[in-house]
């Protein structure tokens, strides 16, 4: 065992997690990964820092947390792409998300939630009864939202366990909601300046607002070259990317992901592509998918398929729009981040026209021949929303694949048998 | 057939129902309600007015509304109790429920909406798609809210059917939400001056506050008897009393009510009762119960039990507030209306506690024994929130049976068997 091991299992021990649990989990994840990631061909070099990112997970970036926590800085878990991160950093806090992604601790979760509930959320709730997520643990506060009716509810629950502030989202976005909104960030300013001890001003907010932007940009660049055909890189590592943007350190995760992108405008430039150019191209679009939920992206590609584009909050939602960087003053600058943040296409708004448009857009940037909606089962918004999807992709001449699914490896055999017949449509 | 039943006819017709599938529902829900009802002993004399409108519920309540249309008057579609009635009867509407509460053309409603969507909103959905519901097909306007993931999803769809105007509930009951509710009651009011061609004065609102109030009060006599023991009407009688209140002409239903209230105050007095003193009293928590579904009271009843409170939206959610009259202006008269309507405590807000100190406080008031959580599958809000109310009642040391059902009566066996056991625990 290694001296950082050592260490890492008496920080985790420091965090409280439960170390006989976290070893199974920890035991479970390489597995996965090696599976869905470390099998791929010609993968850009790049993408070893995020192999690197991978096996650190729940070490090294624990470290770099508890390092600053113990140099007087806050630890902020959120849970959405509603929640600025801007706000967070500017006052001398990382912003994490929480664990979700993989069934854990069910059957202490269906204690508390309908059996049900969505995978995501009896996830990240399974997570923390079974002590296995060292970032929901090292949160000084979690910021959660009323996204949906699960997480609206499960928050007061979720509450019990860990500090969780809630922001009221609203759902519609006319004038008076944005008015809403807006005030919603200054309640949030002030009690995280109350948690941080820190005072936001202007300077803070419109440093962060750019570092904040540099990392959209950089995965703007690299999801670009995703609109090359071949596609220079796999959906499931550009999806792997987004994923890791909401737990890694903001300048290094830039600066990566830029180099990646460098790499992928030469491939492009080359004509190199990890799957052939007759590869059926794949948009995917619905909800976010959390470590270690590569399920969908794995079997389009071991089935020949190529994802080219997410439409979800782990995808363009996350980072297509940029905060505007030209306020002149801290209100000024909030008021144009309540104003990008309202702007994203979410199921939980209705109407929610925006997201349609965005799925037919993308389709034609990225040059998709088919669109996968993808739903966690239970999920009432984006479940009901796929139906006009599904009608404005085939009024588009689109083929639409549906899929429902969760977390459980159950049903591969049969989602891997659906997705295999839908690329042999798109083949034709 | 008769002269009203031929007239009913072509009533149908031209409201455009499919009088084939109309009959079929026709013909189910006069056994159903014997089954339920006219089976009950010693029923309150003033329930025969109750048995009358549910037979012409389809036929003498739609030709009133017919007519009111030819005399320019409008109707409007509800489905839910924060749709303030008293703007709808001011401006010379007429509010009327939507159908939902059974099981109606499911094989087209899943073509539109997941499996895993609630019964309430299936059922709405399948009565207007089956085309067997007069109420929506009458109706001028349908308006439609955020409540819940499902409706505020489902509302989309249903637009495309219907005209639906969609009002924003915020999800919690600070001034700032406060605000932007009483701008949803400005909203409301411009679209249904559109609507009517009518304009709002001071003097018709306030006349449709006195007679929406005097409804509710009516009911709080009603149910205010309930409180004795033996219970002098059955629970089951209680519950259709609100159901019908969402459909029925607003003064005759009032004085009707008040009737009952006199002779439930006469049995009180003299210790007349529907069951036996010694009968379990049930408080039922929930979702709401729209007609026909009677199915747990009918089962409690059955069992040997007696319901004696409703706290849900079918229930003093209901009735139990008022809107203050002294307003001296049509604003001030918005504003109280907009506070008396968000003072509402469904689990759609967070945090809800007003509702779990509503059932501890029924619960003493009627001298429940135990108290029945009812939710409909799906419906997160309150399957969530079963978990903290299910916690205060065991503080207060209430035995709470949790049934999660829908509108089948696959389950009735078993509901019925743990509806059994439940009361054999209330009894010792």
């Amino acid at each position: 065992m290694s001296d950082a091991l050592v260490d890492y299992r008496r920080m985790w021990t420091d965090l409280g997690l439960d170390l006989e649990a976290h070893d199974m989990l920890l035991a479970a994840i390489p597995q996965l990964y090696a599976d869905a990631y470390l099998s791929q061909r010609d993968r850009p070099e790049g993408m070893a820092y995020f192999d690197f990112v991978m096996s650190e997970i729940h070490g090294l970036r624990i470290k770099e947390l508890v390092d600053h926590k113990a140099a007087g800085g806050t630890v902020v878990g959120t849970f959405c792409v509603y929640v600025p991160e801007e706000i967070i950093r500017a006052l001398g806090g990382v912003s994490v998300g929480l664990c979700a992604g993989a069934e854990w601790a069910y059957d202490q979760v269906e204690q508390l939630l309908p059996r049900n509930t969505c995978a995501l959320i009896k996830s990240a709730m399974g997570f923390k009864l079974g002590k296995v997520c060292p970032y929901v643990e090292s949160a000084d506060l979690v910021i959660g939202e009323t996204t949906c009716d699960g997480k609206k509810k499960a928050w007061e629950l979720f509450g019990e366990m860990a500090p969780v502030y809630v922001m009221e989202l609203p759902q519609m976005k006319r004038p008076q909601d944005l008015a809403l909104w807006r005030g919603e960030l200054d309640r949030l300013v002030e009690k995280l300046e109350e948690v941080t001890g820190n005072r936001l001003t202007f300077e803070a907010l419109q440093t962060a607002t750019r570092e904040v932007n540099g990392k959209r940009r950089a995965l703007q660049r690299l999801n670009a070259a995703r609109t090359a055909s071949p596609a220079p890189i796999s959906g499931k590592d550009a999806l792997l990317a987004v994923q890791v943007a909401f737990y890694d350190d903001v300048p290094r995760f830039t600066e990566m992901v830029n180099r990646i992108a460098d790499e992928l405008e030469q491939r492009v430039a080359e004509g190199r592509g990890v799957a052939p150019s007759e590869a059926p191209r794949v948009l995917v679009t619905g909800t976010p998918m959390s470590i270690p939920n590569w399920k969908i992206h794995d079997l389009v590609e071991k089935a020949g398929g190529v994802v080219v584009a997410e439409e979800m909050c782990t995808g363009s939602r996350y980072y297509d729009k940029l905060v505007p960087e030209d306020a002149t003053s801290l209100g000024g600058l909030l008021d144009a981040m309540a104003a990008r943040y309202l702007d994203i296409n979410c199921a939980c708004f209705t109407p929610n026209a925006g997201r349609i448009e965005d799925v037919l857009r993308l389709a034609t940037e990225f040059e998709a021949a088919g669109v996968l909606h993808y739903a966690l089962q239970f999920c009432a918004p984006y479940q009901i929303e796929a139906t006009s999807v599904e009608r404005a992709t085939r009024d588009a001449g689109l083929p639409l694949l549906r899929i429902d699914t969760d977390y459980s490896p159950e049903d591969v055999a049969q989602l891997s048998t659906r997705i295999e017949a839908f690329l042999e449509i798109l083949r034709d």
